[in-house]
């Protein structure tokens, strides 16, 4: 009996050079045929945008047996429809993203090129996991947390997940150095409040750069922001089914109407 | 005593010359002060990304009392962000956006340049309307659905919104010119089913053109593609909360753990 190697695609936004996608494209190899697409350049804020005003560009990086890399001039989410469609033997066993370096915790998600990516391969029908450590540095160290991406990768490819579910999976970085648990929970409420610096350009004429503080006041048991400051793995499941169901009816009241 | 107009930033994600948003900015300048800060180009596709790693340059388009016009290089996001901290005399009353020319019903939300300004209008805390006319025609006739715009937007100024939460609204393009009511409805599941197109370069190298085909199977009552197909005037509320709440249950048992 032949048992197939899953195929495993593999994507994220901080670019295909980054310690993050290297640490976890090293992993995967010993479970699975990997393909890789990721974009050439950072891709961070990124969201869910794809390209359709212009055509991409595929580099290959490197061509190995059982490992192709490949970066194109695009989104994350550009990478996961190209690579499923153009650069995979067949339809991936599960899409990675990531690892990547910073949080998508919260409402990051909604920025977000490393879940862009998971939802969309969710979307078409893989399993999907994005993951990211809260170290943004270059240098981050993720040895720590590789039991925990390689236990949750082997637990997707042998059970997959709900249809259109992706997994939105973020990682501590504890004072100690040890993960206290793991837990599934709901994404916090919270915003970016931003503060455009204004700043003069050498013509005289003024340009913008935007800062922004994360404030959050949902950080109570159940919350991913809970879990994360109490050094434990957060696991949000993501839908990409964004209708708020609790307003349906409010609003049904206020708006339905025939003529 | 004095009344206050309400004060509406608008923006868009087909670019400031685009003829919805000019309808739209007419329309409302009966209604309140107006602020416009629009892409400077077409932005369809740009999601909820936003520019972090270049600043943002502005022009001034036009400056009449009770209505200033600007765009910007950047997202629709990006336009609600420096719009409301930079170019806003206090906060907005409604964020509106659009008219979009074409959908954003079903999954095409993901992708919404239109609603990524929507959403993150709400997350700021203003009541944040999306506006979509299913018809990308640059010449598309708004005026059968401009009553629908205004009763929406005078009553959320009334009313307001719960909190985060933003409105799709799409508008269908009936055969007979008349629309037949308005159903608060839920995203239909569908995705896009994406074939590029390679072709090669002059100088022999590939390069890859998305194109896809909309694919739904959901559209049964109670949902916009149903109210849209029946000539009605779809409205969902968008929730910034990706957490799929049926799947915490079944997630939990696979993944919570202590250590």
């Amino acid at each position: 009996m032949t048992i197939r190697r899953p195929l495993i695609l593999i994507t994220n936004d901080d670019g295909v050079s980054a310690k993050g996608i290297r640490i976890l494209i090293e992993m995967t190899r010993s479970i699975g045929d990997v393909v890789v697409m990721a974009p050439s350049m950072n891709s961070s804020g990124k969201a869910h945008s794809f390209t359709g005003g212009r055509p991409l560009r595929v580099e290959t990086v490197s061509k190995e047996a059982g490992c192709e890399i490949y970066t194109c001039d695009g989104t994350p989410v550009d990478c996961v429809k190209l690579a499923a469609e153009y650069f995979c033997p067949r339809k991936p066993d599960i899409l990675l993203s990531g690892i990547n370096h910073g949080s998508n915790s919260s409402i990051n998600i909604l920025y977000s090129g490393t879940m862009g990516a998971a939802m969309e391969a969710a979307v078409g029908g893989m399993p999907a996991v994005g993951f990211s450590l809260l170290d943004f540095r270059a240098d981050a160290d993720f040895e720590p947390v590789m039991p925990y991406v390689k236990f949750i990768i082997l637990d997707v490819l042998e059970k997959g997940l709900p249809d259109d579910l992706s997994l939105n999976v973020n990682f501590p970085v504890p004072s100690d150095g040890k993960i206290k648990g793991v837990s599934v929970c709901r994404q916090s409420r919270a915003q970016w409040v931003d503060c455009y610096e204004k700043r003069i350009d050498p013509h005289g004429r003024p340009y913008y750069w935007l800062k922004g503080d994360f404030v959050c006041d949902d950080r109570g048991p159940g919350t991913d922001q809970w879990a994360l400051e109490h050094d434990c793995v957060s696991i949000v499941p993501i839908s990409p089914d964004f209708t708020d169901k609790e307003a349906l009816g409010i609003l049904s009241n206020r708006y339905n109407s025939t003529v």
